[in-house]
């Protein structure tokens, strides 16, 4: 019988088992690949509080090494159900829990072109927030249709010299609000009905090229690539204990707790407004801290 | 005219610079006292994820060196008002922004007695979910009668042999579900109608002398002192533009917005469940990242 069952290693899933163990609770962890989650191909983070420079691999292992100190027990299983008795069946095993935390994130959709993995941090982001800062007065392209793509070119617009605004579509899912926004920066450039199909650069990003519905190709300068095609949550073995929203996120009923007493849901995997590190670490000591406190007070 | 008037430089508030000046808007950061906030007291932080251990004054340094390289202004007055259109008056200047984020923090209130100030981080807290993994199989005391103070003893409970409560009265105002827990606790004693009135110890905490309503006397042998006997915001002179909870925190509609558009509130100072760097720095990330889209869209 553990006190808590954390699933998922990355920030959010890590940052609960810190708090846990710290309170001298039973805890453990399960992932199904590696520890760290998506920040671990961050290659530089200059927007984590307290450190001014630091590789997503390098923050990674250091919370790594903090839980692994505290003597965390991490099993490297796949979940494959999460029972309403706290109960978490995995490819292997079966455990008992008395709370579970949900820290399974979300991964970023990927436009599958040549080069896409290898160019990360090296010109192709998938956050503005987190790497638009690198391209100040530089020319990015941001690639996708929704919301996010909308509100990213307009965030970038403040930092770069030049934003290209590539649709596949001529017309935008986004809200009114943001597109009216956007048509009022100047250096915004949007290219509709069009595709990226390429990467080019040696070391770093140099231009990329975009295909448009008529077949016409064209290569376009940029330093910097923000994909901002969506992400996909992992939630849909979870269904049977919480709710998702329209994208697969959890729904929380306030701040990290689920329809589910002594289920939480932290960090990217949750319906929230802002996907960061400092949230993602807000969401796994708070989640921590409510389970210990039901737990005492349940007895 | 600044983008984003941020007031109080403790973790909270830098963030929010971080972000925003990340995002290229001007910023002015107004600070009464020094940079850092309550966190330069802790001698040790063990629970911040991504760092194994870092003085609170260290930490400080290294988010002010963070904002400070991204030309941050900080200038050190007093803020007397706030006021609906984003101006904000201090004892010097007036300044007129588009978004206020107020991030005053809150102090700890003390006990008052000597060498308590000497004492911290050596054998004195004000937070057991940050220092009460130091003193794991040890002995401890929580001085406080509300649910702070319970709580507290609840959770240093499981990490510490032996946990003495002293409250100044006969009985707690703490919920009944906290009590009840409480007294299933075997290792925690309490110690009612008593006062501490000094600390004793050479280099660190090793005892403590308790005084009854009776006025006996008697010396307690402790490795730590929780002081749980509440916080003081200090948001009186805000309360034109935001509202206030019955001990003085500032009320937020959803998670750091007050009731005032364009006017946020950010850690200990707003009413939330946790008080942690964690949540801190989350609440920063996010008010400025809300204030940001909010004047990009409201143009």
């Amino acid at each position: 019988m553990y006190d808590i069952i954390v699933i998922g290693a990355g920030p959010a899933g890590l940052t609960s088992a810190l708090y846990a163990l710290r309170a001298n609770k039973k805890v453990l962890v399960l992932e199904s690949k590696t520890y760290g989650g998506k920040i671990v191909n961050a290659s530089k983070i200059e927007n984590y509080p307290g450190i001014l420079e630091i590789s997503g691999f390098d923050f990674a292992q250091n919370l790594y090494n903090q839980v692994k100190k505290l003597g965390v027990e991490i099993k490297f299983e796949t979940v494959n159900k999460v029972l309403e008795d706290k109960r978490v069946i995995t490819n292997n095993n079966e455990y008992q829990g008395k709370s579970i935390i949900i820290a399974t994130g979300s991964l970023n959709r990927k436009l599958n072109i040549d080069r896409e993995e290898e160019l990360v941090g090296k010109g192709i982001s998938y956050c503005a927030t987190c790497d638009g800062n690198f391209y100040k007065n530089k020319v990015v392209a941001v690639v996708g249709g929704g919301n996010t793509a909308i509100e990213d070119a307009i965030y970038l617009s403040n930092i770069a010299s030049k934003v290209y605004l590539i649709h596949r579509r001529d017309e935008f899912r986004s809200e009114k609000k943001y597109l009216n926004e956007l048509k009022e920066k100047n250096n915004v450039e949007l290219i509709l009905n069009s595709k990226v199909v390429s990467l080019n650069g040696i070391d770093f990003l140099e231009s990329i090229r975009v295909v448009s519905s008529d077949n016409t190709s064209k290569d376009i300068k940029v330093n910097g690539l923000f994909i901002a095609i969506g992400q996909e949550p992992q939630n849909e073995k979870f269904k049977n204990v919480v709710d998702l929203d329209e994208f697969g996120y959890i729904k929380t009923v306030s701040e990290v707790c689920t329809k589910t007493k002594g289920i939480y849901a932290v960090g990217d995997t949750r319906v929230k407004e802002l996907r960061q590190l400092t949230t993602a670490i807000s969401d796994g000591s708070l989640a921590a801290t409510l389970a210990i406190k039901e737990m005492d007070n349940a007895k």
